[in-house]
């Protein structure tokens, strides 16, 4: 796993480490497999999955730490940021482009988007002033502005995985789940690029900065890669669809050649110097958009399962791994007043994010399709912190001297683990006091997204004078992401893939039929 | 891939540098599958898969090495032996295990195990003592004897991955199929016992070393590895038989800790210093014996495809990866006197061990089902050396100083592309001259094997005075190899699965259903 750290010479004992170390990790992953389905089996909410997996890894991390072996266990489990990036995040992120199912998707476009693109956006600068505040009030360690906003990027990134499991549990309102998974899956990106960006600005001379190169390095990252992605996806449908391998039982190489394209389009973003992760996910949404239907029967049901699989032991593999290195590492806990305060500091910031947001969602919906104060709070409960955030403070180790890194990390970790212990935990209590589980799949399902395609009518005529200006541009970019679902059906559709535009109804399924299980929405 | 050849303090440009790599690689992957099928839809018979790959992988590294970016293209492919021993061999060698279809291969079980066990020690020692009177001859470069029969133990693992794969275009007799699938899967576990055991008594002191410890150590390595596969198989049963995941769209999880296994018991092995690919080989193959059943049908083609795809894109990288390697390397070119012989002596050694094996298993079997003359000479000509050959060869040029590895190396390189690319590309010509494509799949299906199980018909009556001995032993080893079949019917079958010994039957397929092309056999 890890050949740089591990003495040279004889390659024979090497391997020999390397076994011990990966049968370890195979033993947890077994166990936490085993221990997550007994727990949800028995219907016992407080202790999802993740949360087990997290416990795992710290329980054997405790373990390893008080025993002598620990010099050797931990080179073991020593891997770079480099294997999470090259190895356990792309499945996972692209696993959640691909388990989006578009009409949800599509119908909350505009809500979607605004959360994701503008609430991470204030959410991050919220973060990322507060903490710099902070800093100078001698509450916390201070940090330089940059690197608070970089922190501020890095802890936008929200992973609700435990929240939508109880969700797709206890059954939810669909616009909810599309709103929670849609937002978390985009701020990623969001996420990813914010940082990328502060990043670019920091390491170059900050004088000669200014706010308009940081937005164009911002689009350049952005954009770039979610062009890439897109690019790569379509070529993938182009290809499916006129090289007809899904006849004359090629589907192993149909498959093989599946499987390829999205690490092809990881790969070619960071060969380009944007970001992979933005543009694996794209191509996920693109790939499961158009690529899959010209897939055949057989190979479609593959592939999903085969993702699935994936993403499943890589998610879990990341959970165990979090918890063993919290117990592990050396972590600065003489900063545990930086820790407090950041979760106080992306508690508000995820406040402001979602009710801002929702506000001005209100503001140009119809009054039917109001998003409801419980769906908003359980939107902003749901705002976890994951693999996304763990992997950029591992990063942020690196790229920031002085020991700024480690503490970023360190706080990083702790909420993380905070967040997935005690929000994953209570959800389950949460949720059903917020009233807002067990409505059935589909009981919002029917009504009101009919009038979402074009033309929104403004039952809700009191027009306050002061927002008047901004609900116009509101509603002109709600009917414009609207439009877009026509020209995916009258144009995209058609074209990308062999079947035609009206028979995407089939794909009704209130939730991501893969999430649900291995060949259990197909059978 | 790599962390320690790259240079440390920019994780994003070392990050971007392998992004590139591994997306050439990716390309020259789909490159090969598309190569490959367009190929094979054409029935050009003369540039197999391997061979595509192969050259595919040379023409790419010819040209990273007139253009001057050679440095940085090779550090991006360079990877260790360990990345091969920990990652790419694995799936397949537990493939080659898992698709074994247990019928042919027990009905031949004792003719392979005897070309397998008995065989490979022949051409090993055969191919060593020769090398090593050519050393001494002056013919090539002269190595030391322990080394010639490391050079001879590794040389001896073939992989007629091109061969069998014209078979199954062209149809072939199955118990041809099935001596050829069945001696190189076991002779791989032969070969790296052999080469790790002469490997150890290298690295100790040679003067205590006597020929009971070499035997010692093999069995160790051999028998010890073989244990530790077979159990994790058998734990994997009962777990699959008594978990009850089969219900309940449990399937991702069964996928998952399924998945898991071949792994844990190839770490397993490695942790204990025995050989994980020869505890992988027959967990793969006990787990398709026994786990497999118990598995639930969606599982069941799940896992198949799964195992199939992986090991495709896995065997594909390495034929690239083998004709990359030889445009980039600097080879020891000047050895070609020992490549030269090297190829005389391996093409002998086969000879003398199809040959002599034959004649021993000729004498033992009933007259009808004696090995015809063409069956050997096809058996010989499936001689191909693959990725078995080549990964312990890496490993030599750790394991040996002074340039003897590095010799080696160049000399397994030549051998593999050469047999790939000349056996590989005139298989489909030769053997048609032989006769013995085109027979039909089943055309000796039915007859002849039914006598096979316990009583053994004497019925070539004329016992030569000097073979008579011989004989009876090696008929009271037919017999217990017979009986296995019985055992295994009896009483393991019923305990480790779900089903009862009858049947077996359903699994009459006379080639492995996985290679023929996903969800093929399942339809």
């Amino acid at each position: 796993m890890d050949n740089s750290t591990a003495e040279k010479g004889s390659p024979g004992q090497e391997q020999q480490a390397a076994g011990v170390g990966i049968l370890l990790q195979i033993m947890m992953l077994v166990l936490s497999f085993v221990v997550g389905h007994v727990l949800r089996r028995h219907k016992f909410y407080y202790l999802p999955e993740a949360s087990a997996s997290l416990l795992i890894g710290l329980i054997v991390g405790g373990l390893a730490n008080i025993s002598d072996t620990e010099r050797s266990i931990r080179a073991w489990f020593n891997f770079h940021e480099e294997f999470f990036f090259l190895f356990l995040l792309p499945p996972i992120i692209f696993q959640s482009g691909f388990s989006l199912s578009p009409k949800p998707f599509f119908s909350n476009f505009g809500a979607i988007v605004t959360f994701a693109i503008f609430g991470t956006f204030i959410a991050s600068v919220v973060t990322g002033v507060l903490v710099y505040l902070g800093g100078l009030m001698y509450l916390m360690y201070k940090l330089p502005f940059v690197e608070c906003l970089m922190f501020g990027a890095l802890i936008s990134a929200t992973d609700p995985v435990t929240v939508l499991s109880i969700f797709q549990e206890l059954g939810t309102d669909m616009n909810l789940y599309a709103l929670v998974f849609g937002e978390s899956v985009l701020n990623d990106a969001m996420a990813i690029s914010l940082y990328r960006t502060m990043s670019v600005v920091r390491s170059n001379d900050p004088s000669g900065q200014n706010f308009f190169m940081v937005i164009v390095r911002f689009l350049e990252t952005f954009v770039g890669s979610m062009s890439a992605g897109v690019g790569v996806g379509f070529t993938s449908a182009l290809l499916f669809k006129y090289a007809g391998l899904d006849i004359d039982n090629l589907q192993n190489l149909e498959c093989c050649l599946f499987v390829l394209f999205p690490y092809f389009s990881y790969m070619l973003a960071e060969g380009l110097g944007l970001s992979g992760i933005v543009s694996i996910l794209f191509t996920g949404i693109v790939m499961k958009h158009y690529t899959f239907s010209n897939l055949s029967e057989n190979s479609q049901r593959f592939v999903s399962d085969f993702f699935h699989l994936i993403s499943s032991l890589a998610e879990t593999f990341i959970f165990i791994y979090m918890g063993f290195d919290i117990a592990m590492e050396k972590h600065s806990w003489s900063h545990v007043g930086f820790i407090f305060f950041s979760i106080l500091f992306i508690a508000i910031a995820r406040a402001v994010n979602v009710f801002s947001c929702a506000y001005l969602i209100n503001l140009v919906r119809p009054a039917h399709r109001q998003i409801p104060s419980k769906h908003q709070k359980a939107l902003c409960y749901s705002g976890l912190r994951g693999a996304m955030a763990f992997a950029l403070a591992l990063q942020s180790v690196h790229d920031l001297e002085e020991g700024h890194g480690q503490i970023i990390f360190t706080a990083t970790t702790a909420i993380v683990v905070l967040t997935v212990l005690l929000i994953g935990g209570s959800t389950g209590t949460m949720l059903e006091a917020l009233q807002v589980v067990g409505d059935g799949h589909d009981a919002h399902l029917g009504e009101g997204f009919e009038g979402n395609n074009g033309y929104v009518p403004t039952s809700r005529e009191e027009d306050e004078t002061t927002g008047n200006k901004l609900r116009m541009k509101l509603k002109e970019f709600h009917r414009s992401a609207a439009s877009f679902s026509e020209i995916d059906r009258n144009y995209l559709t058609p074209f990308f893939t062999s079947q035609n535009g009206d028979s995407e109804d089939e794909e009704d399924d209130p939730m991501p039929s893969s999430r649900r299980g291995v060949y259990h929405g197909h059978s």
